[in-house]
C-alpha cells in the first residue's frame, strides 16, 4: 500500500469519525462535578475500547487519586522514535447553560461547526490522535510507522494531579522522544501553528490582618488599622500606572525572544484595534509600553488581582472594619524566570510593604514552569512538513500567555520535548457557552497526524 | 407627696422592673430577619400595652412601610416643657449563637448583670424611660411634672426608614422641646456621661469596568486592563500612608473642638495602650498624627473601606481577570461638613485618578450628617444635675464616632435638641455575643430620668 492509503481510508471514513465523536461527547464528563463522576469514568472506558478496537497493545486504566488515565502502545517500529500522543477526555462545566444554541451534550452541526462541550477542547482533537492511529494501522495492515504511547488523562480541567504524579513517579512507563499535544489553536483559519512557548505561573494569596476582630467604623474608624486599605498601599505598589512589575530583580533571568521570533510574530495577521474591540472590549488596552500585545501577552510577565475576600461584600451598607483581608495575586512567568525565586522575591517585596497596624502573611497556592521549545529538532521539521502538506502554508511558531502544565513535566521528568500542535480556531469558545470545533479542522488535523507519524518515520 | 416618693417607687418596685424587662427581652424581635416579623410586632404590642397600663395617652402603633412604630403622650403639664423619649424595641441578630454563655433570648443574671440579646441595646434603656415615667405617674396620682411624648421604633437597627419618614412628614405630631435618647453608654463605669457630639457619614461604592467580560489572565493578562488594580490605584491615592485624606477641599468646613473641650477630653479617664490592647487588639493604633485617639476617632473625618466584591473569593485558584470590581468605601464626618458635598468632592477626585482601560461609576448609598450639641441649655443643666444626685460625680462631654441619624433628623425636622443620656458600659458587647446590661446601670438610669424629669419643670 502506498503512504497515501492511510490518509485516504481517513477521508473515506470521516463521516464515522465524527459520528463517534459525537457519541464522546453526549457524555458529561464534567471533571469538577461529583454528580459526574461515574460519566468521566464512561468517557475513560469509551476511549480505551477504542483504542482496543483499532489495535493498539497494553490498554488499560490506571487508577489515580482522582479520574483515571487512559494508557495505551504500539512498540513494534524497531529503529524508529517513539510518540506519546497527549490529550485528555473531561470537560469543563456547561453552565450558563440558557446561553447554549443547542444543548451542550448533544452535539449539533451548524455551518461547518460541530458544537458541543468538549468539542475542541480536547475531546475532539484528542479523536483525531485516535483516528490517525486508526488510519495507520488499518491501511497498513497493523503495522505504524513509528512507536507510539498514548496517555489520555480525565483531570485536566481541574489541575491534573494525577497525570503529574504518574508523570514523575513512573516516568519509565511513558519513556518516548517526543510528545504531541493537540490543546491548542492555530493563530488563524487555515494558519498552520505550532505553539513554542507558554508562559509559568505563581498564584498567591495576601493576608492582611489588623484589629482582633471586626471592628465598627464609626467607633474605630480613625484609630485601628484597615487591612483592606493597607492592602490597596500594597498592592498600587507592585506594578507602576502603565503596567511595570516593580518587584526588585523580579525578571532578572527574563531571556527576551530572538530577534528572528519577534520578526515573525510582526509578520503574524494580528490587528491590536479588531483585537481590542473583539476580544476585549475595554476603551483600551493596558500594559508595559514598547511592547506588542502578543510581546505582552506571550513574552512578559505580568501581574493580576483576581479578587480580595473578606469585610462586607452584600448589598447596601455595613460599616465594619474587617479583621482581615485576603488578596489572591498571580503572576505570569517568562523563560527563564523560576516559580520558587519569583515568589520568594515577590513575598520579599510584599513584606517591605507593610504599613503600620498590621500583620502579613504571603502564600504560594500553587506554580507552573515557563516554557520555551526550541523549533531547531527533526520532530518540528517532522509537524511542519506535515502540515505544509495539509494546508499549503508554512507553518507560524507562536506563543502563549497561558500554562500547561504537563508541558513542563515531560519536559522535566521525561527529559523529552513537546510539539503543541492544535486545530483550534480562536472563536470555538473554549471552557465558554456554544463551544464548537470546526469540522474541516477535525479532518485536516487527521491528515497532518497522519503525515506527521510518517515524516517522523 | 415628697419629690422623692418617685425615687422611693422605682427603688422599692426595682425587681418587678427587671422581671418585666425579662418578660421583654424573651422577645426575638431581630428586625432584620423576615422570620421574626411577627416577634417584632410582639414587641411592638408588649411596649404600647405597658404605656397604656401606666396611664400614658393616646397610646396606639403607628405603622409604616417596615416594622410599627409605638407612640404614646402625656400632655397635661401647662406651661411645662414638652420632652420626646425615643427609643427602639428592636435588636441586632444573637449569631454566632455558639459564643453565648447563656442562650440570647434567656434573659440570665450572673454578677449584677442581665445577659441578653437587647438588654443594653435598647430594649433596657428604652425601659428605663417607661419606669421612670411609671414611677412619677404613680407616685404623684397621674401627673407628670412635664409633658411627655414617647416614640418607640422598630428599625433602629436596619436603617431607621419607618421614623425617619415619620418625623419628616409629621414633625407636628411630635412637637417637642428636647428629645432624650438614652442608646449610648458612659465613658466609664460610674462616671455620669451626656454625649453631645456624633460623626456623620457617606457610604459610597464605587465601580470599575474594564473588559467586557471576565477574561483568562494567562491569555489576556498584560493587554486587558484589571478592575481590581486600578482600584487599589484609586484607594492608595484616598489617604496618605498616615492615615491623612487626601481629597482636596474635603474637609474645608471642619469645626475643630474648642479649647475647653479638648481640655476635658484630656481629663477623660483614656488609656491609648489598654484601649489598644484591650479594645483593638492590633499592634499598632493607626490615623493622623498629632491627634489623640478621641480626637481622631470624634473629631477628624475618616476613610474607611469595607469590602471589595468581584472576581474570584474562593478557596484555591482562579485565574480571572474579572470584568468588574467593586469597593465599599465610607467616610464619616464631623461637624461642619455637609455629607452632600463631601460626597461631590470624593467623587470628583476618584473620578480624576481613574487608570487608563477601566470606567469608573461612584455611588452614594447613604448618608447622615454630623451633630455637635450645644452644652448651653437648660436641659444639659437639668440632665447633669440630675446623674450628679445620683450618681455623685460631675457628668462628662464627650462625642461618639458612630452616627445615631434620628439624632439629626431630630434637630433637621422638629429643630430640637437630643439629650444622648445613655447608661451601657463599654464591655456590654453591643452587637455581639453575651450582651449585658449592669443592672446597677439600670437602677441607676431610672432615679437619673425622674430627677431630670422634675428638674426639667
Amino acid at each position: 500500500m502506498s503512504n497515501n492509503s492511510a490518509l485516504e481510508f481517513a477521508t473515506e471514513n470521516g463521516a464515522r469519525f465524527v459520528d463517534e465523536l459525537k457519541a464522546l461527547l453526549r457524555i458529561p464528563s464534567v471533571s469538577t462535578s461529583p454528580e459526574h463522576k461515574d460519566d468521566v469514568r464512561r468517557a475513560a472506558e469509551f476511549v480505551a475500547a477504542e483504542l482496543k478496537r483499532i489495535g493498539m497493545d497494553h490498554v488499560r486504566l490506571i487508577e489515580t487519586d482522582g479520574h483515571p488515565l487512559v494508557y495505551a502502545d504500539h512498540l513494534h517500529a524497531v529503529g524508529k522514535p517513539t510518540v506519546l500522543c497527549y490529550g485528555h477526555y473531561d470537560v469543563q462545566p456547561a453552565e450558563p447553560l440558557e446561553e447554549w444554541i443547542s444543548p451542550p451534550f448533544e452535539p449539533t452541526e451548524r455551518d461547518g461547526n460541530l458544537y458541543a462541550r468538549g468539542a475542541v477542547d480536547d475531546k475532539g482533537q484528542m479523536w483525531m490522535h485516535v483516528k490517525a492511529l486508526e488510519s495507520l494501522l488499518t491501511a497498513h495492515g497493523g503495522v505504524l510507522p513509528a512507536n507510539v504511547r498514548v496517555i489520555v488523562e480525565g483531570e485536566e480541567e481541574v489541575g491534573g494531579e494525577g497525570i503529574a504524579a504518574f508523570v514523575k513517579e513512573h516516568g519509565d512507563a511513558l519513556q518516548s522522544d517526543v510528545a504531541l499535544v493537540s490543546d491548542t489553536e492555530m493563530f488563524a483559519p487555515g494558519l498552520p501553528t505550532l505553539c513554542v512557548g507558554l508562559r509559568g505561573m505563581i498564584y498567591t494569596e495576601i493576608e492582611v490582618r489588623g484589629a482582633r476582630t471586626d471592628l465598627h467604623s464609626g467607633m474605630y474608624g480613625g484609630a485601628a488599622p484597615n487591612p483592606f486599605f493597607a492592602l490597596t498601599q500594597i498592592i498600587a505598589q507592585l506594578k507602576d500606572a502603565d503596567g511595570r512589575i516593580l518587584i526588585p530583580h523580579f525578571a532578572d533571568e527574563l531571556q527576551a525572544p530572538t530577534e528572528d521570533e519577534l520578526k515573525a510574530w510582526k509578520s503574524l495577521p494580528f490587528d491590536e484595534e479588531h483585537y481590542r474591540e473583539t476580544e476585549v472590549g475595554s476603551s483600551d488596552l493596558t500594559g508595559e509600553p514598547g511592547f506588542s500585545v502578543l510581546e505582552r501577552t506571550w513574552a512578559r510577565p505580568t501581574l493580576e488581582v483576581h479578587g480580595m475576600p473578606g469585610g462586607f461584600i452584600g448589598a447596601g451598607a455595613k460599616t465594619v472594619i474587617p479583621a482581615k483581608a485576603v488578596a489572591k495575586v498571580s503572576m505570569r512567568l517568562v523563560p527563564d524566570m523560576m516559580p520558587q525565586k519569583s515568589f520568594e522575591r515577590f513575598r520579599d517585596y510584599v513584606l517591605s510593604l507593610v504599613p503600620k497596624g498590621v500583620s502579613v502573611e504571603v502564600r504560594l497556592i500553587h506554580s507552573g514552569d515557563p516554557i520555551v521549545i526550541s523549533t531547531d529538532n527533526p520532530y518540528v521539521r517532522a509537524a511542519t512538513d506535515a502540515m505544509q502538506s495539509v494546508f499549503g502554508k508554512d507553518t507560524v511558531f507562536v506563543r502563549s500567555g497561558g500554562s500547561i502544565p504537563i508541558v513542563g513535566d515531560f519536559e522535566r521528568h521525561l527529559k523529552i520535548p513537546t510539539l503543541m500542535m492544535g486545530f483550534g480556531l480562536p472563536d470555538d469558545n473554549l471552557h465558554a457557552p456554544n463551544e464548537k470545533f470546526h469540522l474541516q479542522n477535525f479532518h485536516d488535523g487527521i491528515q497532518s497526524i497522519i503525515r506527521f507519524f510518517q515524516n517522523v518515520a
